[in-house]
């Protein structure tokens, strides 16, 4: 570790983050921390589900016509639970991750912890012909620069081969690269398909959430 | 792990997901997951009990008035507290789970993390006739479902006995399922009871909260 | 653990509650699951505080008018805080602990994750002055239950003392426990002089939260 | 720790603290507490993100004119990623703390959880010029408050060189010092910069945080 730390030193960096630049981290704190933002953003996205339950007019129509808000909440959180497993398998092959790692790790859990929001738009907007369009394309989009920052993430894992620890995992790391290309495929397939009929994309994008659970075994 | 990796890929799947499909996952982490997960959902229930206190009037009698907002969130902590125990002790016996357990497991956070939404509801919904009985009932159903899919939780991990670690793993468990008929058939008695007399269905839906806390000793 | 749980079964209870019943729990799970309670109780406060900044008039104005949101969050925070460093410190010379205990500690969650709808109301009363009398003593009375469930919890601690693990334990144990009534005492009285003035009395609930914290060295 | 415990008593400090006053703490349960109040605070400020989507006009023009916002989640969630790496690069270089490590890193977590608020107001003053500058002159500065606690949590630490572990630690704090006060400046500028221009000040407290990230490899 010292090394490191005095190889991070000669390059000649400035400021505090200099400092710590040229750290390993040990990848279960990432973990702990990733673990974190992905269950609280998945555990929050409840809280934008708001019916108007003292009005007039019988409960279960309202709690039936909120339809869109179910769907958003089980596309995001399957997303989100589907995400966490991938991240596991991904990190338990991992005895040490660098800074670049760490970057990167941070930019996808900053866009994991934006999901609500435009999980919460879609949900609103597809009531409203004018908005569900453009509401169904931003919440594609997130789900597709999620799916982008964890593709870069496992490249960049697989640059330093010498940290890896289990057997398989060269194996599975080949494996996981050979399917991001489809999996992103899809989601610029629904995003495009989104232009056209927002409410079959919105579909769309939960299957593809529900699929992911259904297939693990 | 190796093994097991390579009997995912000759199933042939395709799409991220069945490269994954059929690891072994060590549950240590998944109930560190599971956790975050029920913590959150138990303690976002106090997001949403509210009273307007720049009105006039007593603040006191306004806190009194909220009592249905207090019996809500008492019963879906205590339910997720309860549940919460029973999630230990069963994962403290089991050594690693496969990909179904898992899968059951995301879908009872899934139900879990939706709480808050039919307690908010029916909190809210207690104070208008109209309403109240929707609402207990579709919360009612809610903890139904929860307990259900605890009920396929177990009785998919009991399919392995090979990955029991503890010696009373075996008997645990059969004890465990001999009890879970009579808790859900509390449930679809209590949703019934909701359709005749709402408040009474809830209080009772507290009622078995409360003594799945207080049979601990 | 066999033993334990055909002792609970023994006992001829009924349920799902009752199976695991007489089981003893790691004080380890208990500790995490307290700490999620805690830290998330805590975080959340600050979305109780709110600003029209799109009105009229200096925004300054409206973030100093805003104090008593300042001092009720500090005063939950300091609060929640100081309870976690205490709840540490017991539970790290506990190695066991058995229902009762998880019972006790269970209600104190609900009681702590409960806080902050009595600091966001004292919060928003303290400029009515109608209101702010009953939303001080419902603060206080709730950091008063908090405190009075920490004591029940030590007391039922002290109860086993052959699952003490660190030398000190016991004589850490009954130092506590001396200390304990004058800490329920201040809350008494600051409830009851809530009701000739509460702004001070809100002061004082503050001012032990601080002390709290400064004693620590 | 019973010597710790018996000088603590010794000192004839009372109260419940006092007991607890003079305990070593160790790390690893410090850095559990803290990387939830992290996790937590930036994954709540996605909430205070919010658009009217059911009124008129497009969407997008609507979600565009939100940029304030985003801005304002990323520099915020940035600066929270960036000092929970840092946070971590000091603490697994500390075996134990003392009372005085605990005190100031609660009130830096006092202060980072808070941070959701004045994030909020100044994505909401952006586009309301009589509020911009009040608004970003208060987030600044609760942005330096989080530099200062961290460097007097630093500065604290390097009072106990017997309690690092690492062979670098020495090393590390003293360039980790020497940076702190180039940042804490850039903060102090920045604050004075949003009376004259709030917006230019606003891009920069994003740019120290993104540089921040930057750095990292």
């Amino acid at each position: 570790m010292s090394d490191d730390f005095k190889a991070g030193k000669s390059h000649g960096g400035t400021g505090i983050w200099r400092a710590v630049g040229e750290e390993k981290f040990e990848s279960n704190r990432l973990e702990a921390f990733s673990d974190a933002v992905f269950s609280i953003a998945a555990t929050l996205l409840v809280l934008d589900i708001n019916i108007d339950s003292t009005g007039q007019g019988h409960l279960w129509e309202k709690i039936g016509h909120q339809w869109p808000s179910y769907m958003a909440y089980a596309t995001s959180f399957l997303t989100i639970g589907g995400l966490w497993m991938v991240h596991h398998s991904v990190f338990r092959r991992v005895h040490a991750v660098d800074g670049v790692v760490m970057r990167i790790n941070l930019i996808l859990l900053l866009v994991v912890a934006f999901l609500p929001f435009p999980t919460h738009l879609m949900a609103e907007a597809i009531h409203n012909r004018d908005a569900e369009r453009d509401a169904v394309i931003f919440y594609g989009a997130n789900l597709f620069v999620i799916s982008l920052m964890l593709t870069a993430l496992v490249t960049q894992i697989r640059r330093h081969p010498d940290e890896l620890t289990t057997d398989d995992a060269n194996e599975y790391f080949e494996s996981l690269a050979g399917f991001s290309a489809p999996n992103l495929g899809s989601y610029v397939l629904l995003v495009a398909a989104a232009f056209i009929a927002p409410r079959l994309s919105a579909v769309g994008l939960f299957a593809i959430a529900a699929y992911g659970v259904a297939r693990l075994r």
